[in-house]
């Protein structure tokens, strides 16, 4: 399957398997996207300090910038495209780009959803922001110890707080959690009863599913496939978001 | 072109012209939707107190509740179809009911978009969120004397301010306006260059861009079609909205 022209997929290692931390949640929507189109791709691990280094050597441009706004951000996930020496990050430009070099393969952005499948990433990202104390602290507890050193110094000094602070415990955490689940149910207004996925029904799926269900995987990696967190997510709103896992499963 | 099965539209008169007060924004994108269609359509006007009585009379049910969570809300826009002889509130029910009538006109919601197409009136909610405190108060300032009085009393003891109170004024006023063209900002990532319409290009429309236009014809009518405020949205983010606008203005 794999040969000098295959796909490069680059992502972060840890020590519970293959996810990258804070850029995570991206990666699997990225492997979704992949999958989805049913490219082949190689795999390539990168631990956290190696990024920059990695992507400046195979020509990759930052995607973002360092909170100062010009020191470029080098992130994961990235694809390396051999085929034209170069490749990109960020996970919506990865999914335009494999739309783009494979038209006949089923679409993530179809033709008119580009700016409502943005606005949709960015709602969930407004009404999921209590995920982010619970996750922060949860990825660098999981990295492979010279990533973690990494990813703590970096992370602690952007949040002014550890990351066993920041981690909110006792009748915080059960607040914090309760309003997830309202985030999340902000989300269920938007489908109808039989919808599983965005564009409706459970057979289509595009980026948005991909993303939306980023936070799920992210959930049940960190957590546990038996942990509680789980459980409360795959039942929230009716078990919808388990459904939602369920109908991309075969893309994972 | 009107006769006893015409559709009726339902809204607030006041004293600057049609339109009605918190409900406003979507009474202007029910017309958009109804224009958008090429449905004729008589209007009728109702003052604020008598909303409640008109709708139940009409055999329309609310759409939602009081803050009790019980007490039927009533809220206008509304439309009253007297081929079915009842009617519906709320401008996305309202555009959904129109395509299902006439589906051979353009969609509102074409087919995989109604997940998306709320998601994205949901984030815009979400982001420009600091226009409230302008535009409540604006609001009852310019209603009819009736209106106003029952709008004030309903409103500031929701809110446990005056209108006078609520509106940002000074140094707060200069940075609750910067908030909001942050907010506008925020959804300016979302579109390409060239876009000028949520679907891509500037040709075809769709629900989301007409309740996204909503919010800007509120601050034309409200502050005026020479305001300063009017001005600054249309000239930020390189003139987008400006754009939008006048994409739109065709079906005012």
């Amino acid at each position: 399957m794999s040969d000098e022209n295959t796909l490069v997929f680059l992502k972060i290692p840890s020590k519970i398997g293959a996810w990258s931390p804070n850029t995570w949640k991206t990666r699997s929507t990225s492997s979704y996207s992949l999958n989805y189109k049913g490219i082949p791709y190689k795999t390539v691990w990168v631990e956290f300090p190696d990024i920059e280094k990695t992507l400046k050597d195979l020509g990759v441009a930052a995607y973002t910038t360092q909170p100062d706004g010009k020191t470029p951000l080098y992130t994961l996930p990235a694809i390396y495209d051999p085929t034209i020496k170069t490749g990109l990050t960020e996970s919506f430009a990865i999914a335009r780009y494999l739309d783009e070099k494979y038209p006949d393969k089923p679409m993530l952005v179809p033709k008119g959803t580009e700016v409502l499948q943005k606005a949709h990433i960015n709602a969930m990202q407004a009404r999921l922001e209590p995920i982010w104390q619970f996750m922060i602290p949860k990825t660098a507890w999981s990295l492979n110890e010279r990533s973690e050193k990494y990813f703590r110094r970096t992370k602690e000094e952007m949040e002014s707080q550890t990351m066993e602070e920041m981690y909110p415990k006792g009748e915080k955490r059960k607040e914090e959690w309760k309003k997830l689940e309202k985030g999340f149910g902000q989300a269920d207004k938007w489908y109808g009863k039989e919808d599983v996925l965005v564009m409706g029904g459970k057979e289509k799926a595009c980026f948005a599913d991909f993303a939306f269900a980023g936070y799920v995987i992210w959930i049940r990696i960190l957590f546990g496939k038996e942990s509680e967190e789980l459980k409360d997510v795959s039942r929230w709103q009716d078990g919808r978001w388990g459904r939602m896992i369920q109908a991309l499963e075969q893309y994972e």
